[in-house]
Parts: C-alpha cells; structure tokens; sequence
C-alpha cells in the first residue's frame, strides 16, 4: 500500500484537475492543523511522563491546573471551525479521493480526522468537565474506599460515571448501545455481538484447564514422592537482587529486543508505563523494581518494551504530519504487542535459555546454587499457575477470567441489569466460579482497579483481545519467519521484530479495526482457539497433564 | 506591605461601592487568564528543561515543533481580547485602586499585566515569526562560525538582528533609545544613562586592582623565596574526582544553603540552569561535573542553588494566582542572588572553613596530602586571579571588565557607530587594553557567548548589576543580621536566606525595577563602590597587596 504523498500531487483523473489542485491544498491544512494537535498531545504525554517519574511531590498541584489548561487548548484545537471546514471539503469528494491521487494512508486519516472531529464536537463540553472534574474526585473516592474497605463510599462514583456514559453515548453516537459505545472507544467496532461469543468461547476451556493445572499441584504436592519441576515457584527465585542490576539487565533486555535509546529513555515509576512524547522519535519506558523479586522488574520491562517498539516502530513521516492513520487502531493491537514480547518471547523457554547465564552473572551472589542447567527451573518459575484475587499479579491461564467477571459485571452496570450495590456480592461469586477463590474484602475484589474510578468501562476486555491478538500473530509469524523458534533461543529477535513492524507498527489504523488488520494478516477474524492451543500446549508441558483439556476443545469450537 | 487580597474584597470608598465591586470582579476573571498564562509558561519551562536533561537524541526536531506550537499558544493567551478589556476597565481607575481596596501586589500586578499586554500586542506577529526562525538559524550560524573561526559567517545574522530589534524598537517603544529599549526587556530602568557612569566608575580601578595583582603574582613567582599562597591556583587542587561523589557532596550543599528537595530537583546538564516549572513549587537546577575539577561543578551548583533559592522564595499564593508582581523585577536581581551565594558565601574562607573536611572525608584518595588545615589552600585556589579569555571562566575581578567590553560593543552596534566588521579588531583591543590578553582567534574571542546569536543585546550587563547587588545587599545583611560571618563558618545560613526571602524574594515586582527595590533595602541607589570595596579588601588580603587600589579610588569617586 502506498504512503506519504510522494509524487501524489497534482495527479488527477480526467477533468478533475481542478478539485484534485484544491484538495490537495486543503490536505496539505489539514496537515498542519492535525500536526499541531500532534505536538500539543506530546506536550500532554510529557507532562503526565514528568509527573510520574521526576516532579517534586510540592509539584503536583500545579501540574493539575497545567493539565487542565493543556486539555482545554487541545480541545480547542481538535473543535476549531477551520479544521472542520477542511474535513467538510475533503469528507464530501471522500469516494473520489483515491483517484485524485490521495494514498491510503492520506485517505484513512481523512476518515479519522473527520471521525475525531465530529465526536468531538458531539460532546458536550459541559458533559466534558464534569467528567475531568469525576476523573478527579472519582480516583480520590476510590482510594478512601480501598483504604477503608468501604465499596458504598465508590458507589455514588459508579453512579456518577454511569450517568455520563449514557448522555455522553446518546450525544456522539445514539444509535450505538451504551456498551457497544464505551467499547469502541478503546477498541473499535468491538461489540456486545462480537464480544460475547467469544469470551463464551475461552470461558469453560480456560476454567477447565485452571482446574486441571491445580488438581496435578495438588496431587503433586500430596505426594510422597513429589515431581520436581513442582518445587519451582516464584518464590523459589525469591532472594536479595540489588535493584540497580536489575535496571541495568532490563534495560540492556530492552535494547537487545530491539529498543532504541536514541528515541527514547527508560526510568522507573511506581506504574510501569509506555509513553510516547513523539512517535518514533521520543518513546519512554518505565518499570519498577523490587529488591525481593528478581522476574517482575524485568517482565514488566519487557511488557513496555514491546509497546515500546510498537510506538518506534509507526510511519516516521506520517506521525511527523500528525496523520492519525499513523496511530494504532486500538488497545488490543497495543496489548498483543506487549503481551506477545513478554509473555510469548520473554517467557518462553528458549529466551532464558539465551539469557540465563547472563542472570547467573549478574546474580551470583543472590543464586548461589544455580548452575547454567537451572534455565529450564527459572522459566518454570516464572509461569507458575497460581490463582490470585489481584488481576496485575494473575498468571496467563487466571488472566482472562478476571476480565471475564469485568466485562460481565461492566455489561450489566451499562444495561442496567445489575444494580451497582450488588457489585462485590456478584463479583465474589464469579471469583468463585472462575478462579476458585473468594477475597476475603473488597480491597482485594471489585475494589482493586483504577479502571472505573476514571469512567473506563469497556477498557478491560482489551486485555484478553491482546493476549489473543498475540497468539494469532506469533502462530503466523511461525509460520512465515524460518527458525523462529531458533532465533529467539540464540538472542536474535530482528525477523520477529521487523516482521511484526512491517505488519503493524507502520500499518497504523490503515485499515478502521485491529480485527480487519488481523485477519489481513493471519487469514483468520479474531478467534481464541490458537490463544487456548497455546495455553494447552505449553501448561499440559509444564504440569505434565495428560489431557490438554482446553485444546481438545477449543478445537472442537474452532472447527463447528 | 499587604499582599493578596484577602478581606479586601468588598472595601469601598465613600460612594465607590459598586465599581468596587465590579471592579473585583474584573480582577477575579483577569487572575483566570493570567494563571492560565502562567501554567503554559510553566509547560514552556518543562520542555526546555526536559530538552536540556533527559530527551534522547533524536526528539529534538519534534520538541522543535512543540516548543513553536506552544509559543503561539502562549502569545494568543497573552494578546486575548478579554484580557484587553479586563486590563482596559482596571488601568482607567489605576490610581483609585488603593482606595477601592486592592492590595499592593494586585495593583503592582495590574500595572504589570497591562505591560506586558500592550507590548505584546505591539509587537508585529510577523516581526515575532522571523525573530523565532533567526533564532534558530542565528545559533546555527554562531556554531558553524565558531567551527570555522570564521565571523563573516556570523556578520549577517548579526546584522538581520539589529534590523529586528530596531523594528521591534519602534513598534513597541518608539519613545525609548534603541538600546535602552533592549536593556529593558533584561533590567527594567536601566538606561545609556544610568549604566554609562557605573561602568565608568568600576572600569579604572577594576584595571588597576588586576594590574597590581598580576604583577604582585610576577614578583613573587620570579621571587628565589616565593610566598607560598601563590602556588595555591585552580590546578594544585585538579585530579581525579568521582563526578557521582562531587553530585552527591553538591547536591547536600545545596540543600544545607536552604533549597527545598519537595520542591525541586537536581540533574545533570550541559549547561548549569534553573528553571521554574512552577514557582515555588517546583523549581528544578542543574549542574555539570568534570572528573578533573573539583571546584567548578560544586561552584556552579552554589550559583544555581542562588537562582533557585529566588524561585522558591517567592510568594507562593501570588504564583498561585499568576500574579505578575510575584515575579523577580530583572535579571540583575536574579544573578545578584545567584552570586551572592556562590561568590560571596560560597568562595568565602568561612565556607570553607565549614566544608573542607567534608571534601576532604568524600574525595580521601584524590587528596592524599591535604588535612584539615588546608582549607585556606582550597579558599586561595577557587579565588585564583588569572585573566582568561572566556567569560564563563574569568575570575570575579575580570568578570566585569568582560561584560564592559560587550557593553560598549553592543552600544555601538545598535546606535550605528560600531561597523559590523569592526567587532573582532574592537574586542581584541578592548581585551588588550583591559585584561592585557588579546585572543588567538575569534571563536575565543567574539563569538565566545551565543547572546547576539539569539538577539539578546542588553543582557550582559545584568550579570554586573547582579555583582554589584549582591555586594549592596550583603553589606546590609552584614549590618542587619547579627554574627552573619561567624554563622556562614557554622554552615548556618538561615538568617541570611530568610533575610534575602523576607527583602527580595517574596517582594517581587512590587517596586517597578531591581533598582528601587534595592535602594529601598539598603539604602543607596545602584553604586558599585562597596563591590570594589569588596574586591580590594578580599583580593588585597589574598594576594598581600600593600595598596589597597580600587578600594580607595572608589571610596574617593563614592565621596565625590
């Protein structure tokens, strides 16, 4: 597919010459009102960057009234009048655009442009700042809730939220249902229609597959004679790891991945974090570390890391014009990148077959007993299945089903099937069902994200569409990429690198949804069974389980 | 004096009660706008600080952008019409505005904004456009000249800047001699006029205490019994100096002179600053290091902790409200603090006295001969005389004799009696004539300093007022506060922080220049004889001069 204008100009099909001359002209102001949208969103991003990672506590105050001041001039800009005449122009010719000689690229950010525009406008901008004034008091609400482990404290945030959502979603878009509005918003053309079949489709083989995982623990462990490989926990490569070689590892991780220090920076944070102040040109990682934990430090690093590599690796020139085509289409994309780096690679057995004797090096003295053949202990380790009542610590099998009970509660608050006071009761249930565990407070249940403090219902079920994202893409890329396997386990990560910059990261939102660039790319619309193959496979492995439980079925589900 | 408005709102004159009223209105909605101009200078600040400390390399040309998108963001915020017409309403009852009940600071305040905004709205856009764009290709210009040692690359850029400034000149201040008009955009006040007798009075016996210096320290190398406090120079304290361990012994001493850590950082940069992010919240130095040196980055750091110390000294409700009076009144104020606590705190024998055997616990190994004797050694050596031809690096009695030259040079310039062309020759003459060294060539000559590269003729002479203040305010701070000598040997600098906080910092703009507030501090209006007074007794006692020069001819010039 073509990109940029190149040699586009003054193309124009018979008797068009006119039009295509003027439209060209009107791009080319579009360019520069969008351009700027782009450098105020930077500006936006590194304030939030700075806040969290270098300004002084006194700071925070002001930082809040520079936030507002810079929200109220983006928003300025992304209403201005000209910017809509421009759209109008090129909106009403947009069947035409390509053979007056506009690129795709060039003709997907109309589409954008044009789509930002009119829900911008659409939104009240009285409905706008009750929201940033919610967004505020909403997080302080929460925080006390979760301090006193109160949920009637957050209910009235809940009520507030639900509320705007809904005049907000008969204001921009009132043929969309409520949900289905909210969605979109962070994964476009996602569905209740779409979602549901799906997530019914992971449901039963993921709990199965958990059940199955814990029954072998247990009898493991019941045993008198127990399987080795059953010792090796998390908390077995528990320890004293000096924080600063853990930064210094992960960032050299980072780099070996294929990050560039030149356009961007890596610090720490108390919310590990990817930030991009200008894509490709400026991205920034954050991680945090913990003196005790050897893997979760480098693990989060890698997550940022392949979000990371997705922001360098965007259309240079496109994101230089503030082309919104440039973007990703959705957070799902933006996951499956993260999740296909750190989990699919970096937690794959060959990656620490490569990286172990480099830990080993680094932390002698803290795996005083570990010899170069504890590579496969260490990989053992770190995928430990172990349900957890907190979704940020929960292993890949647990993952899903904690966005499962979110996306089913969600659905039911935006309906108004469920009443917001019968949240924890709901929610203990469904952790019951999915996960086997009760919390023993709502701190540690429907208390525990951010999420809905900020009014972003519809967030959660990006996660799952990442993690599925990513084993559709790596299963293709395997296909397509000789050795792959091979190459991760000797250190090059370049073919799998470039293979997914050339599929995605320049793609930007050519196409409208992550679903039609997925399928372009794997042949396939979004669908679980390669994501429960996977997690068959590679946890049948570990625990050494006689039926892959989840594949059989998923297969079955595939194939009907 | 009040500051704030509290219990004001509401005061009225006999009769005056409504336009009270609605006057307080006005100036509530006034304080909206200029608080919002206040947050995106502060947004401003961070982007030249983030650019300057931490933004990788290839984030330059998008900062670029955002610093211009920004630029134009502030300049339509600062000309908005309702500003206009808020600043209209106040200025026509300026002069019953203490009667109505405004405090002090809000009146200064509105005579500040009301400043700033007709100059703003006088100054052509497109005059402004090409000033930002000869910014950027004049820098590029001065660094290709000095690559090449070459000043006739630089000629042009230096013409097409005094083309800018007189246009700039006559639109906004036609009244105003041309220089005058650009020493007041550094130094409000200060004129032709008023600078012309104070470098007249400091030229002379700055010439002749430097004579007598370099000649004493001839007589006594040449001497078969030299006095052994003239080996004592810059170079008999190099070595090797861990810049973590220098960092961290400077960054302590910044704070023990009073700078808040909560409300501020500490980084590293090319070149040392200060930059407010928001004052006095969030007020950010830095500093650079050179594994050599032990002096010049602790030295630095004092400088900037001066700057910094200003910044968060001010009125903290005032900066709040992006009152325009809380701000420093000039530049020379500014430096005055800067060099108060470098030079005159920071390079006295009592500071050292204090420190040394703390430099001499953190750096044991890189001065194994000294002891706690040797502070007076370390005192002599940073106090070295030695005329160099670099400003950044001349001692405290070259200093001025630098910022002299440029004086007259940029004088004529602007008046059109200094030829371009002329330059070199003039500065090499007036090196010769005034620190008996002429420059090898012209990038250690007159293309030394990027100032003319970004138009700012006029700046120079702010560091020497800054010199002089800061010798004013201390010999009233000697007077005022009891013990302050014996207090800086004990590492207390309390009393004179809180004295220059209670005098300066939280005063602001009240008085309309430095000038008045300093005679109102201390008494007498600008006067450099203290400051020589300052330089021959201290210089005298180190170098064993039997005549005190300066001090006497400036004692007779300050008696004439």
């Amino acid at each position: 597919m073509g990109r940029g204008g190149i040699g586009s100009d003054g193309v124009s099909g018979g008797g068009g010459g006119v039009v295509a001359g003027e439209l060209r002209e009107v791009f080319e102001k579009l360019k520069g009102k969008l351009s700027e949208i782009n450098s105020l969103e930077g500006v936006r991003n590194l304030l939030t960057w700075d806040q969290q990672v270098f300004m002084p506590v006194n700071g925070g105050a002001a930082r809040g009234e520079q936030q507002a001041v810079i929200a109220r001039v983006v928003h300025a800009h992304q209403t201005d009048e000209a910017l809509g005449e421009y759209l109008e122009k090129l909106t009403v010719q947009f069947g035409k655009l390509q053979e007056l000689g506009f690129s795709q690229l060039e003709i997907a950010s109309v589409r954008e442009a044009a789509r930002d525009y009119t829900r911008t406008k659409k939104k009240p901008v009285e409905l706008a700042a009750r929201a940033a004034r919610l967004e505020s008091t909403g997080v302080g609400a929460w925080q006390k809730a979760r301090k006193e482990n109160d949920f009637s404290l957050f209910a009235p945030v809940l009520q507030e939220w639900l509320e705007i959502v809904r005049e907000e979603a008969a204001a921009v878009d009132p043929e969309l249902d409520v949900y289905d509005f909210c969605l979109d918003k962070y994964e476009r053309g996602a569905t209740r229609k779409s979602l549901d079949p799906f997530f019914a489709s992971i449901k039963n083989p993921l709990i199965e597959l958990l059940r199955q995982i814990l029954k072998k623990r247990e009898e493991e462990e019941g045993n008198n004679n127990p399987n080795p490989q059953f010792l090796h926990t998390k908390e077995s490569f528990s320890g004293s790891f000096s924080v600063e070689t853990q930064k210094r590892l992960a960032k050299k991780l980072s780099e070996e991945l294929g990050f560039e220090y030149a356009s961007g920076r890596f610090d720490e944070s108390v919310h590990p974090m990817t930030i991009n102040i200008v894509s490709p040109f400026d991205v920034r990682l954050t991680s945090r570390f913990s003196e005790t934990d050897l893997s979760a430090g480098i693990l989060a690093t890698l997550h940022e890391t392949g979000h990371g590599l997705y922001e360098q690796g965007r259309d240079a020139q496109a994101c230089k014009d503030g082309l919104p085509a440039s973007r990703p289409p959705g957070l799902g994309l933006h996951e499956s990148q993260s999740l296909l780096w750190e989990k699919q690679v970096g937690m794959s057995a060959e990656y620490w077959e490569h990286y172990w004797p480099e830990v080993l090096t680094n932390f002698s003295t803290s795996l005083p007993n570990k010899t170069a053949e504890d590579s496969t202990q260490f990989h053992k380790a770190i995928n430990e299945i172990k349900p957890s009542f907190i979704r940020v610590y929960a292993d890949e099998v647990s993952y899903p089903l904690h966005i499962l009970l979110r996306y089913e509660i969600e659905k039911g608050l935006l309906d108004g099937s469920l009443p917001i006071a019968d949240v924890p009761a709901v929610w203990n249930q469904k952790m019951k069902e999915y996960l086997g565990i009760v919390p023993k407070n709502d701190t540690e249940g429907c208390l525990q994200d951010i999420h809905w403090g900020l009014g972003a219902f519809g967030y959660f079920p990006t996660y799952t569409l990442g993690a599925v994202y990513a084993s559709m893409l790596l299963k293709t890329a395997e296909k397509q990429i000789p050795q792959l396997r091979q190459c991760i386990k000797e250190g090059q990560f370049k073919p799998l690198r470039e293979w997914l910059r050339e599929k995605i990261h320049v793609v930007g939102s050519l196409y409208e949804t992550a679903d039609e660039l997925i399928e372009n790319i794997t042949g396939t619309k979004l669908d679980a069974s390669c994501f429960l193959s996977y997690l068959s496979r590679k946890y049948g492995a570990l625990y050494d389980l006689s039926t892959p439980a989840a594949e059989t079925k998923a297969d079955v589900a595939n194939a009907s």
